[in-house]
């Protein structure tokens, strides 16, 4: 079905196929950019019913790259994460049905205004351009990535796990036969033919200005990896050490659901909530059924004197576990002094990317929504709302922990820039 | 009145030195980042008084820096630059009372929406934090970056050139005074207290996380080099190659007066013109006049084969002379094919800055402004329109020539990030 796996000899050659990469990518990006939105949305239409038509060979490909994966004795989480069956493509799918029903970012104008003189100046939504996507073993971030940019009107470079080589290659054939179908160029969505892991430090360099922007999807060593050596500008995902702060008047039943779904509904993803914080007037009702219930859940509590007190089963926290992103089944949980030293703690350990309170006192929640420096800051809510598409955004690139262009979930809009407009009738300046 | 030049004696001192002035802004931009409006405008009246105040003071240590720069030689424009007068210190203090006068950015909710859960989320501005600014010899740069930080709840981190030492250090006091005054702190504004040029090399690096963005004000080798090194995000201002064209249907008045103001209002500023493209259909009427109007004023004109035989003082132009920022009265001047030639030529010589049509054909107009991809593109209006003043910013810090977060003239809008605030009342994710 597909061509065997390409040998690219010498970093001389690499250096050149991805350099004419970047240079059709850009060419392809300035069509893109002017492409009506009807003409997009054709193409995503046509990729998905191409993914759906060619899921048997999709699942042949992904079947070789598992293969190889067990061969090579990789974890089972490892393999569950690159395992496609007909459930995740059908996923796939419709990821590209929602991104098309998205409203199309690319020609808004964001604002208008005139100046005394009589000159009309626009603010309107451009592409970036030319998004450079490294990703891991998930080969589903190639359709979930390479649609969200075309949406955006930006062409992309997707360079995926080399181990999920042949499953990314058998995804983009369908993405590039949606492109073909609506008469845009191929080269919008390009993934890099070789697995050559010298082909990502080239992307880092940015390919001689080829490259405006780099979205690293994985792990933290990648992202840290990226962030390190990226000469181009980066929308970075960096650790989410959430945190929820249950102050004296919050209502125990909403704390707990709250706390309940922050950490145990998804104890792995970004928006996981890794420190409880309860307000010592609180502590007498609240503490030990908070506690409790996690530990009765199968989550791991470690606790600080008070908190340990609280449950026999509650384990004891080091310095360490405060500034500590657990992607597991395990809460670190403190007692403090009211809202001002929740909102330092989490100042000082927090990373800046989610963080709730649970409170019945609006003042007190306004405070925290003021003072707590973080991407998103919730009164009352889940922290694992912390997602594109639960924001109403369709879809999402990755949630940013940056402060700089995109911060929080990175969706279509997040993927483009700006450009002023301006109406003269003859003016000059004085 | 001031202390004398602060000897640093090694790199490991003013690397200490550097790390505790961010230390110290970093904990004033929390501050600064809760302060509110009023507050904020307090210290700007201050400022502005200080200033008026403090006038004789400012123009005796500039009396120093002058007298230090002709001692060694440096060029008259040079000099010019780094002289104060009383009108300058006048401007100086105006432009303090009108960044008072501007719309406070922070806090400003930019959008809000509802989700089907019943949870509201509100995109709410916030400051981005510690901004250093790094310029050469102008010393008011001084007080216009020191208070439009200030208004957009930044701390900002002084580095100016350090032949302006002096002048900088007797503003700067100015400006601590205005802080004092209304009770914000000190190092909210902290200006660089050593002429060491290895102190620029430090902010480069961030300071450990203690700088969010550098901003250069300076020249191309300032900029270039700031963007070679910097370890951290840069609003940098790159070159202004800036277009217009005139297209068929312009009117001759009417291109007269845009393209005189555009390129001799001021030859030197970013906004200049630099390239003139005239249609070919265009030519036989307008070119002549437009050639001669520019000539007869005093700009060198460049051209192709054509423009030079339309007057015998036309200059020929070398490839080179269209990708050239002149910053001076010179201009280049070149016959194009009609529109699409017109867009080609700005799109592979362009700087991607600020870039104009005149024309009276609408659909002309309206191909132009979508296809040229530069921060602002005009319509029948002069290029020189590109500036936060003109735009109805109050002030600015300089003109973005990137495509991420800021773009075209950054003013106090520009200075902020944003967060998300969640309202809700209960809700788990499913």
């Amino acid at each position: 079905m597909t061509a065997p796996l390409k040998a690219i000899d010498g970093n001389a050659d690499l250096a050149a196929l991805m350099t004419d990469l970047a240079a059709k990518a850009r060419a392809a990006a300035r069509v893109l950019a002017l492409a009506p939105p009807e003409q997009k949305n054709r193409a995503l239409a046509a990729i998905e019913r191409a993914i759906r038509a060619n899921a048997p060979a999709i699942l042949a490909s992904n079947a070789e790259d598992v293969a190889e994966a067990r061969a090579a004795g990789m974890t089972s989480a490892f393999v569950d994460r690159l395992t496609l069956t007909q459930a995740r493509i059908d996923g796939m799918a419709d990821g590209v049905a929602t991104v098309r029903e998205i409203v199309d970012p690319v020609g808004a104008v964001t604002e208008s205004w005139q100046r005394p003189n009589g000159m009309t100046i626009e603010r309107v939504r451009v592409p970036l351009g030319v998004i450079g996507v490294i990703f891991e073993s998930r080969p589903n971030v190639a359709a979930d990535a390479g649609v969200l940019c075309l949406k955006s009107g930006n062409a992309v470079i997707l360079r995926g796990g080399s181990d999920s080589f042949r499953s990314c290659r058998a995804i983009h054939d369908s993405l590039v036969q949606g492109l073909r179908e609506a008469g845009l160029p191929e080269a919008a969505i390009t993934l890099v033919p070789t697995r050559d892991r010298a082909a990502v430090g080239l992307m880092l360099t940015g390919l001689n200005g080829g490259i405006d922007v780099i979205v690293p999807r994985g792990g933290k060593s990648l992202v840290a990896r990226v962030e390190a050596e990226a000469r181009v500008p980066v929308f970075a995902h960096l650790e989410g050490v959430n945190h929820i702060y249950v102050d004296a008047s919050a209502r125990l039943d909403m704390a707990k659901a709250v706390v309940l779904n922050a950490k145990m509904r998804r104890p792995g993803v970004c928006g996981a909530v890794e420190t409880l914080l309860i307000d010592r007037g609180a502590a007498a009702e609240k503490l030990k059924p908070l506690v409790a219930m996690l530990i009765d859940a199968g989550c791991e509590v470690r606790g600080d004197d008070i908190v340990q007190g609280a449950d026999t089963r509650v384990k004891p926290a080091s310095d360490e576990d405060w500034t500590t992103e657990y992607e597991d089944a395990i809460i670190s949980a403190k007692i403090v002094d009211g809202l001002d030293e929740a909102i330092a703690h989490i100042q000082n350990h927090g990373s800046h990317h989610t963080d709730a309170i649970v409170t019945e006192d609006a003042k007190a929640a306004s405070k925290f929504l003021s003072e707590v420096d973080s991407a998103i800051v919730l009164h009352n809510a889940s922290t694992q709302f912390a997602d594109g598409g639960e924001f109403g955004f369709g879809a999402e690139i990755g949630i940013a922990t940056g402060k700089f262009h995109a911060r929080g979930p990175v969706g279509a809009e997040q993927l483009t820039s700006f450009k002023y407009r301006v109406h003269g009738t003859g003016q000059t300046r004085p």
